[in-house]
């Protein structure tokens, strides 16, 4: 069942990927920026991909406004700034945190310490009426970015049953996906540090990795 | 290129699963415990399974002498007080840490907060002649105590480039494990981390999940 998204902060490289797929299972996505135009040059540049994908440019709270799930895609630091004057509008919805804490130093990465646990769990304190689910740190934008299937599993956390079987499902429209229960939304932080050390197997490597749960379904 | 593998506190699930994957790899494993006795006991339980293993009960202290490797298996709780007395026998060796610092409460598991990082870091710290390496945090004891192919990845964390290698290598022993290079010893928090979130998996989907790392090699 398709239903509209919107993403706070979706001009950058994780909320363009994600909404790419998102457009492209029919779900009607609008890309939220503190500048319109900054939106909408993202969207002309999703629809150069693919003109007839549903994607709308809009302000922050323009898309916070319209998605009936709406996705949080700013940087880890932009989060406490952009969040409360949105708390009104993202009341009684389903808020999906997407962000990593994390910091760089000579090419390394680390998880920064969130006085909340995780983004995810900071995202909850600055969005107390909201519903939120912790999904998609794992992914690799580019990959999303590209187009082909990815390999990849995004595990989902959240206190609330029914909306972490949404996100779960939602996950499954990106192709080779699937959503594992990670349980509640406090294993969010674990999610997170994933991020941080699949940056350096990336390193390591020379990839774009993501992590599957083996011995599931 | 088998060698002499010693086990700090190899009684527990965990140590018993990985002395039995390296013995039948063909490691001589010296497990040791507190308790002479009950390292003997566990000697005979594995060779119940194979009475070819090479395998020798012995005291921690005799143990961590044994090893050319030494793999510690004790529960975090018990790692600040069997450590320090052995750190002399283990100077200049290779150790292994296989810790999770995990609390359990209403079936639910959390990472508890270590002072120096990780549970392999504070090993590091009570260990400082020793040379660090960790991994195998993520398998499931029971099922290497089964004995069948494992479907997971051992992420390696290490800053010493060889040691690292050496303990990927190993990891490959276990049939159906590959060895991942997952960076500084520093990441090892997020690869403990991985451990409590597979406690959820496992009881969402009642089963024994492992990780892998899709998209390299």
């Amino acid at each position: 069942m398709n239903f509209t998204i919107g993403f706070i902060g979706g001009t950058g490289e994780e909320g363009m990927g994600l909404a790419y797929r998102f457009a492209k299972a029919g779900h009607a996505c609008v890309i939220g920026s503190r500048s319109i135009e900054k939106a909408q040059g993202t969207v002309a540049e999703l629809l150069e991909k693919d003109a007839s994908l549903p994607l709308t440019p809009a302000t922050n709270a323009d898309a916070a406004a319209a998605g009936e799930v709406v996705v949080v895609t700013t940087p880890y630091a932009a989060q406490e700034a952009t969040l409360p004057p949105l708390a009104a509008t993202l009341a009684g919805k389903l808020v999906v945190s997407t962000v990593v804490p994390m910091a760089f130093e000579g090419g390394r990465a680390s998880l920064v310490d969130v006085a909340q646990g995780s983004a995810a769990q900071q995202e909850q304190a600055l969005l107390p009426h909201s519903t939120i689910v912790a999904a998609f740190q794992n992914l690799s934008a580019r990959k999303l970015l590209k187009g082909e299937p990815l390999e990849a599993d995004v595990v989902v956390c959240a206190d609330d049953a029914a909306a972490k079987q949404r996100i779960m499902t939602l996950a499954a429209d990106i192709e080779g996906v699937r959503g594992v229960d990670g349980g509640p939304l406090a294993n969010a932080k674990m999610v997170e540090g994933i991020t941080v050390l699949l940056v350096a197997v990336n390193r390591n490597y020379k990839t774009q990795a993501g992590i599957r749960i083996a011995g599931i379904r």
